[in-house]
This record gives structure tokens, C-alpha cells and sequence, in this order.
């Protein structure tokens, strides 16, 4: 068994991990963190949890971390980046689904996210894991970067285009949608039930956090710079993303079959028949992406459509999904519940 | 591997129910019918189905019922009473998830269900299988009625004052309010998101069909007839039974004991700590029925809050709890999924 | 033109006063305050008033409150006791959306609410005012206790039949139903999006602030003291309360003929007919109650349902109702907007 | 007073033309018709207007509608140009909130709507009124085509920069998101409530009958042939249209200037200030178009947010405005309720 520790476990990201360890055949909780909680039963706070998880939050400078095996870190941004050296030295594996190691670029990394980098090192050593991307690099990185949620949808509605060299890298569009769970469990008044329910608006159009990492990404895989105009909307539904992307073609290529091709073996993609829509709920609460890809009127504009779940392939699904693969187990293990529908 | 056959499974419980055999690890799937949508993949009309359930529906006519070991009927009300019999006699298992088997006195179900009972003989035989209270009966059925959502979230809940002799059996009073899958997969401008959505009213207040059901429920286990108020109102989420129950104390009784006694050896129960607030997402997805008890200032009105999914506990989820006690396997088996929250 | 001042605007009865005053013949908003956002255009904060409502939100110090001839505190409790006594002395109306002035029995608020009273005076003085109980006593007040939204809702609903002298007084039950707004516009976990949508709970059980509220107007109604069991659930709408009420009757009546009979001459209020389910989108955005009455299955529990917009009837539309009464104009002045539906 | 005939008042767009002809203070509804609820009470449809609206539905056959001075066809496509030209005979004004007269190519009409048309002659005649753009035209016009939803709010989106001839004309990108009122009133299962609740998806990607509509409009505009990519996406909210629209910059202009100034005298369209996200619930249930330009790091793709309520100013709003410019009134006669919100 793998013994596994998540240092801030009180949000979002942190109880859908404790609902996909709780069920993992080859995971054991040892410890989970809360400087704000401690001493406080998980089940108190997470009431779907009563009777199959009975830990208790406990102050970070109490918990075993250094005797798990990975560790989890389900905190804010900039928490990862203080603890995560002392866990790698001890032989810990680290797996950060904030955004401490996401950024190669020190200087890009700092702007976006307002702060200095407190462990530039590990940051380079860090493997930014994508397993339908770069599966062959994690296996035995020390440090995982996790992946945001748009970014997931995102690069994964692209890559095929961008690995056949098939489109104009400059002027893409990324048009995403988010479920109201992508913003976390704190306490915001734009984020009320009053407010984000029966709306609908656009936010960050100036700037995402999520578009230096999506340009990084990309840019990477073409092997080129890719000009990218990323806009996030909220949308009055608890988990999803939907991620409608824009494209223009440089040559022929039969679509569908690129994306079928591109993703046969791989288990959390899966690619609609053409003509296909895929719906967030769909995925909801699984670690599945299904794409479908579009060439409207024959013109060459393409249109990817492109869903996740935000918690689960957007966030503790694919941070499982990263630890299989780090230890060596069928890479679907603990992740195979069916979505929930209706 | 237990041979599974569904009748009918275009709508709600159907989806629900094939979800919850596809992960069984006990039952195999050997047919679904449908007579209008014969010939369709399953996982066309259920995109969370892709790659996971590979059947298309049947023609009734064609599917291979009878080489079943049990058939679930998710069908409307009054299909089951007219093909139960011949399966039965071919030695098939029966779980009606409908209410065709559920009322003993066949006047009175004619009476609430519009139609002439085509099978009385079976409803003599069928038990009424709500596991937590008769499950010995259930064991060596052959035709199991499946009990219907609100029954099942108020029964449970009224059951341990009942049982205990506590309450006056008149005068009792359950509000209870559904999410909108209750009322089905069928196309109706009633349950339209833009007349459900941002909206909450009671229905059926002159007599709602599940009242019977329960007043026979809980008068069989009172031993005296019962005398019950039930309002159902509909409200605006996808899946959950919220039941607030009212009754009057006969004698003083420690409630919150009566209760943790009561279900202490229930997988599936949960009783909350004093002062608990049940909440529908505590068990969505899942098998779970979770109960508070409650005395407002002391008084001798009691309050109990008992909460379903139900499109599970309230349906797909205890009918395979039924299948399981049938074919004497572990309860939980394959019903173990931790809720989803958010 | 009537001088209007509004205290503490930020919250959804604020803006929700601003929108029924900005569109009032006969009102002119003067001044709007808020300690925080002191500077603030309104309209930054609420943008369905960009182009309707120009003022900005003022310092309290600063604002010219004693110049109005009507000033409404949409605060929290606690605030409207502090200043309403120099207003009043200034011959400046008072009508306070929040509890301060509605229990007549002081150390009973102060149980309730948790604080010492800082004006009982003006208690014993300020109208209880729900207009369609008692209009009369409303037009001469000097301070306006405006009805919590569940009171209002519940009183309207049992008050033909406590009238009536034609129910048992004991053992009432209203078991409402309230969309998240009444929770206010405060930044917490319980309110947001991702935790009150697609749920549905009660809470405050053991005791609620408006159950002394709602025992005190029924019980001065009745002569007699009244035994009430009050519980609040909160369902996933924005606005709206739905109450569904139960008592026992004690003669008969013609239930359908006595709440005609009751509100024959009140525009707010209408009696569905016979059969009828209220829905709260029926009352949406507008100061109705719509009311109907059962007597399921002819026994002697007669059950009420009663519906209202929490931010209308149940705060800002009564307000400025009352303000109508108390400046001499028509009742409905200003309130005459159709419901939004859907 | 202006005689009002409706046909086909039993959808979404004919209750929000009652809701707003019942509180215009110019018109007066003589008849609404519906074949099928013949005899029905409005009000027993449609419970907001209760007490406001006392007309029954009447047959088409029987309705005065000759006698009206405009009548409103808030009908199926393919019913306005079977009856339009006899009410034009008649004097009758004709608003067509259908599609019927939208398209001037009546070739092009007939392969997108699927149908023969049945009156091409009025469609050379009828005037495409979206006010903003062509009010001059709409004054004298005896057959008005009341502009599609997403047309409406994708239109006034652009037109500023076509207008300026300052963007591409190909490559036009158009993600739009609409509230579920926008498929209408009728019976199908992809719009229930368990179905369209939390859960996003695109439709009609293959191509969507507001494409055409679209492109000759801002075509026309432009002078020239415009490219246009249209992605509608359905999300859970009732009301409103969020147009997210993505386009090359050709030349240097103040983006924040030209909107402002193009918009400075409408009164329904407003022009946020720079950095502004406008919100659906920000017109909820009013005739305004909020609109935000951005240029995302100042690179030369702009980003246009353009949000309506698709009942109002994307239906029934837009209509009544066309109405007033016809009979000679005010153009926000009737229509200055603010939106609601929250």
C-alpha cells in the first residue's frame, strides 16, 4: 500500500482526493493537514465522507508527512513551493496541484503569481505531468507539477492539431467555461449561490493565470511560439469545464481521424463520433476528457470541443491519475467509477 | 456472475441501474430492452455509458429474458404485472422498481393507479424488500417490489419511533421534497429547466400515489392503522429526497439513542449526531439514507430529517441492495461508491 | 415627492429597495450609506442599476439622513436600535428591514438575538407592521418593524383560520422553504454556489430567530397562546419562500370560502382556487403572497401553502408598502410590477 | 391606445409579450390566440399574470385580430407568412418574432429552415428591425422581422468595429452561451430540468439557423461578404445570452472611444467602462445589451462581450420597442423596468 499524506486537505481538490483515495485499492491515508482545522474530523466537514474516512485534520508541523510515501498538496499557491524540499530530500514524492511548479519560466512564473519563487530549483527539476502528453517523464520525477484545469482541457483539445503541424500556431482562441467549484471553497461574495447561480459572465480577460501555462504547454509541443487569446467564463454548474477552441487550418487533414488516432490507447480520452457534442456532465466526477472535433460549413475555421471534470482530470483525478504512474500501477487504477448522470 | 436482464431502461433508474451492474463486481449485463429505441447503442443515449456499458437496447420480444437470473423493470407502472409471471415461472427472479407489487389490497392500488391489476396472484407473493426492515423476508422471494423514493426516506425515518411505541399514530406529518429526476425521463413542460429551475412548489397535496404505500408500510410495523398528512414538493436539483417528519411523543424517549440503537448495525444508515442537518448531497450518487432526530424546545412535537438520493436508495441502489440479499452476497456489494460533494 | 434615505445598502435588500424606490412615482432617493464602501457608485456594486440609480454610497457621518422624510434600515441587527431614536426625533419616519423593533418582548429578543436591546423605548412604540393584519395601526407609527420574510409568509398563511377561532392552537407546524438570498449577501462557505446548489437541507432546527416572531403575531391574533414548530430549509432558488403549513381543525369550515372571504380586498394577496399549488416564480420579483388551502383526503388536517419573493413581500416591497400606507398613498404605489416568469 | 393581437401566446416569448404589453402604458390587448389551449384562462397558464391579464386564449379563427391595430406572432417559424399578408391587407401592423421574414435570399431561407416559403413578396418588403442599426427604416414598415436572439446581441457586438472597417471580415468567431427559455416552451427530454441542469454543452456547431441570419446582417453592414464561425452553447440559466466575440484588429482604433461613442445615444445598449465583464443577471428581465471591449496584452485579437436577456431584448422587449417606432411613441415606452438581480 502506498502511504499517502495531502497537506491542505479543506477545499475542493482536497476532499475529491479524499474521496478517490478513500476508494483506491492500492492507496492508504496516513495523514491529512489543516493549520486552520486541526483536530477537526474530516467527516465533520465533508459529510459524504462520514464512515469511510475517520481521520482528523492535524497541524502540518504534526503530521507524518515525512513517513508517507508521496504527499499531496492540495493548498493555495506558494505553500508547495516552501515544504516541497524537505519532503524530496526525506525520499517523499510530491505531487503539488497548485501551480508552485507548473511555470519552467522563474521571472513569467513571479509576475503572474505575484510572489517570489521560494524554490526555484526543485522548479526546474519539477516534471509538469500531462500523462497523455508526457507519460514516459514522470515515472520517475521526485516533484509533479499538476496540471491546472483549463490547461488540461485545453492542451488536450489541441495537441493533435499541433502535433500534426496542421494550424496557424499565432491567433488561437481558447473560449472556456468553468463550473463555479473551479473558484475553490472560500468564503467570496462573487462566488455566492446568489450571485453565480441564473448568470453567466466572462472573467480575466486581460490576463489568466492559466495562459502562460497553456502557451508553455503548447508552445513546447510545436516546438514554436504559439499565440493564444484565452477567455474564461463562470458557469452555473457545480464541477465541469467546457473548452470551445478556435483554429485556423494550414492543410488538409481528415480531423476525425487524427483525433481517433491520437488518442486509441488512451483510457481517459475518449473521442465522440463525428458530429458529437460532449456534454460537461458526462464526465462529471470521473477522470474522463471527451473531445469532439468540428469543421463548420467546410471552411477553415476547426472547432474543438473539449470537457472535463475540473476536480477529478482537472485536478484529483489526474494528481491519482500521476501517482499510478509514479509507483507503478495500472495508470487507471482507483480512477474507473462511471461518471454520474443525471 | 449473477445474469442480469433490464427491462425498459430508457429512462432515469435505468441509467442508474446500469451504472451501478456495470461496476458490480458480481453481476454481468446480458440485456436491455427498449421496444422504441431497439437497435440504439445504450451509451449513445447515456454518453457517461462510453466504453463502459458496449449493449444496445433489445426488442423486448428478442432479448433473452428468461436465460436471465434476475430482471429489473424500470418500467412505468403496469409492465411488470403483465410479464412477471411467465419469468417467474422460468425460475428468473423478479424486481419490480415500479409499483406494480408494492400495495397488498388490490382495490385500493386500482383505485390510486387508474388500471385493473393483471397479476393479483403475484402481489400476494411479492415482498415489499425496504432491507433495513424486513430483511428476512426478502431472502427467498421471487417477486420483489421495490418500495418507491418518498416511501423509502420516510419509512426509515419514522421507523424507530414506530417501532418503539412512541408516537401518536395519527396526526403524523411528512413534507417532503424531491429533486426533479423523480418524476422521470419523460418529455413534459413541467419539469422543463425553465419551469423547475429557480422555482419550488408542492404538488399532488389532494393525494399523491406514494401515500398509500406508506401508510401500509408503517401501519403493518405499527400494528394499527396510521394516519399520515404527505406533501411532496418539487425542487430544483437533479437528485434528492429531503423527508421532514413530524410526530407527536407519547412518552419520553431518548430520541438520539432510539435512533443510534436502532440502525447501529445498518451499513446504509446513517444516523447523525444530536443536532445534525441531513443534506441531499451528503448522499448523492450513493446508497446512503442519512437521519437526524430532533425535539424543538423541548416540546412533544418530533422532528425527523431524513435524506435519499433518490434515484438509488430511493430506486436503483435498493433494488440492487435487493439483488444482492436475493442472491445472498454481501448488502454492499458493488454499492460502496462514497457520495460526490461538491 | 417623498425624501428617501437608506441605511446600509449593500446587501440584496438594499439593492432590492433601490430597484422598487428608483422606479417609484412618488419617492426620491436622497441618500444611500455604507460604512465600507463609503465613495462607491451604487451602481459599481449592482450593475442592473447602471443608467437607473446615480447616487454613490455615503459615510453614515455624512450622509443627509435627517433631511429625509423616510429612512429604511436594510442592516443587520443591532444597527437600526443605535440611530433610529435621533431620527425619529427629527420627525424623520423610520422603517427598519431588520429585528430590532419586532419582538415586543425584550428580554425574549435579547435571548434571541443574542445582544442587549439599546432602545427599548422606541419598542414599546414601532409598529409590527404587516399590512394586511393590521393597516390601521401602521399610518400614524413613527418606526416601522418590517416582518421577517418566513413571518410574513406564515402569518398570511394561518391568519384566516386563527381568526376563524377554527384550529387547534397547539401543535401547528410550518415547514418552509427558503431560497439562498434570505441568507443574505455575506461572504461565507454555507452560501456559496458550489455548496447550495444541487442540495437541499434544513437547518436551525433546535430554534430559529423568527420563531418567537411569528408566535408573537399569531398569538396576539388568537387571543391565546400559540404552540408552533417551526423549521427553515434552505433550497437551491435565489428568491422565494415557500410555506407549507399544518394544523388541526376544530369545526368545520369552508376553507376555500374563508381565505376568499379573508383577502377578497387585498391586491397582495391571492387565494388560488380550489386544488391549487402556489409556485414561488409566480410571485417573483413582485410583492404578491399567493396562498392556497387543502384538506387532503377530507381528514381534519387542513394544510396551507403560502408563497412569497423573500426580497419583496418578505422585505423591500413590504417596506416601501408600508411607506405607502404611512406617506397616505395608494398601497400598491410603485408596486405594480408583473412577476418575471420564467 | 394601441389595439395588441398576439398569435401563439402559449410560449416563452408570447408570456414575456403579455408581461410587457399588461404594463405598457399605450397598448391594450384586444386577443391572444392559441388553437390548442382555446378557452383557456392566461392566467391558468401562465400564474405570474393572475390578476393582470384577464384574457382567455382564443381559436385563431375567432380572434379579432383584424381589428388590431399590430399583431404579434410569437409562433413556430413557418405560421407568420401564412397569415401576415392578410392582416397587411387589413392595415394591420405585422411582428414577426419568428424567422419567417428574417432572411431576404429566399433560397437560402428555405434550405436552412427546411420549408417552402409561403410569401416571398412580403419578405422584399418586410424591414429587419434591429433599432440600433436601422431604426430609420422600421418607422414606416408595415411587416417588421423582429431579429433572433443570438443575431440581436452578436450584431450589436460588432457592429462598431465593421462599421469602423477596422477588423478582418473573415475569420469572425462567435461563442455564445444561452439560457434554456431560448429553446422555447415545449415538451422534449434535452431540455429538462435533469437534463440542462448543471451540465454545459455546444449545439449546432455543423451550423445553426442564426448563422445565416448573422452573416447578412453584418454583411450588409460591412459592404462586403463577412466569414463568420458561430458556436451556441446551452447553459443552466433560464434567461439571458452571453456573446463572446473574437476578431483580427486591421488598424490602430480606441477600442473603449468607438464603443462609447457609437453607443453614446442608445439608450438600451451600454457601453461598459474598459475592463468590464457584463453580466447576464445584469439585464435580467429588461430590453438593455451591456457590451465590454477588451484587447487581451494588447495583441490584435479583440475580445467583444455582448449580454442580453434573449426573451426581452433578444424577443419580446426588441418587438415592443419595434412597436413603439412604428405607432410614433417614445422608444422605451413600457420598457424601463431595471433588470432584477439578484
Amino acid at each position: 500500500m502506498i502511504k499517502v499524506g495531502i497537506v491542505g486537505g479543506t477545499g475542493y481538490t482536497g476532499v475529491e482526493l479524499l474521496r478517490l483515495l478513500a476508494q483506491h485499492p492500492e492507496a492508504h491515508l496516513e495523514a491529512i493537514t489543516s493549520r486552520k482545522e486541526a483536530g477537526m474530523a474530516v467527516s465533520d466537514m465533508f459529510p459524504n465522507l462520514r464512515g469511510r474516512v475517520n481521520l482528523k485534520f492535524q497541524d502540518p508541523a504534526e503530521a507524518p508527512l515525512h513517513r508517507c510515501d508521496v504527499v499531496f498538496f492540495a493548498t493555495p499557491n506558494g505553500v508547495a513551493m516552501q515544504q516541497a524540499k524537505a519532503l524530496v530530500d526525506a525520499g517523499v514524492k510530491v505531487i503539488d496541484l497548485a501551480a508552485d511548479f507548473r511555470i519552467k519560466d522563474i521571472p513569467l512564473w513571479e509576475k503572474w503569481y505575484g510572489m517570489t519563487h521560494a524554490c526555484p530549483e526543485l522548479v526546474a527539476e519539477a516534471v509538469y505531468a500531462l500523462p497523455e502528453i508526457n507519460r514516459s517523464e514522470i515515472k520517475g520525477a521526485r516533484v509533479i507539477a499538476n496540471p491546472g484545469c483549463y490547461p488540461t482541457a485545453v492542451q488536450l483539445g489541441f495537441m493533435p492539431l499541433i502535433e500534426a503541424g496542421a494550424i496557424e500556431l499565432q491567433g488561437l482562441v481558447a473560449d472556456c467555461k468553468s463550473g463555479v467549484s473551479g473558484a475553490g471553497r472560500k468564503a467570496e461574495v462573487a462566488t455566492l449561490f446568489s450571485e453565480a447561480s441564473d448568470n453567466f459572465k466572462a472573467y480575466g480577460v486581460a490576463g489568466h493565470r492559466h495562459l502562460p501555462e497553456i502557451v508553455q504547454g503548447l508552445s513546447r509541443r510545436a516546438g514554436a511560439s504559439v499565440g493564444l487569446t484565452f477567455v474564461p467564463h463562470l458557469t452555473p454548474l457545480i464541477r465541469g469545464i467546457h473548452a470551445t477552441l478556435y483554429a485556423r487550418l494550414t492543410k488538409e487533414v481528415d480531423l476525425q481521424a487524427l483525433y481517433e488516432q491520437h488518442y486509441a490507447s488512451e483510457y481517459f480520452v475518449d473521442v465522440l463520433p463525428a458530429g458529437g457534442h460532449p456534454e460537461t456532465r458526462s464526465v462529471r466526477s470521473a477522470n474522463f476528457c471527451r473531445i469532439a472535433v468540428h469543421r463548420p460549413q467546410g471552411g477553415d475555421t476547426v472547432v474543438i470541443l473539449s470537457v472535463i471534470d475540473n476536480l477529478v482530470k482537472g485536478a484529483a483525478g489526474q494528481a491519482v491519475q500521476n501517482m499510478n504512474i509514479l509507483f507503478g500501477l495500472p495508470e487507471a487504477t482507483g480512477l474507473q467509477q462511471i461518471p454520474i448522470l443525471p
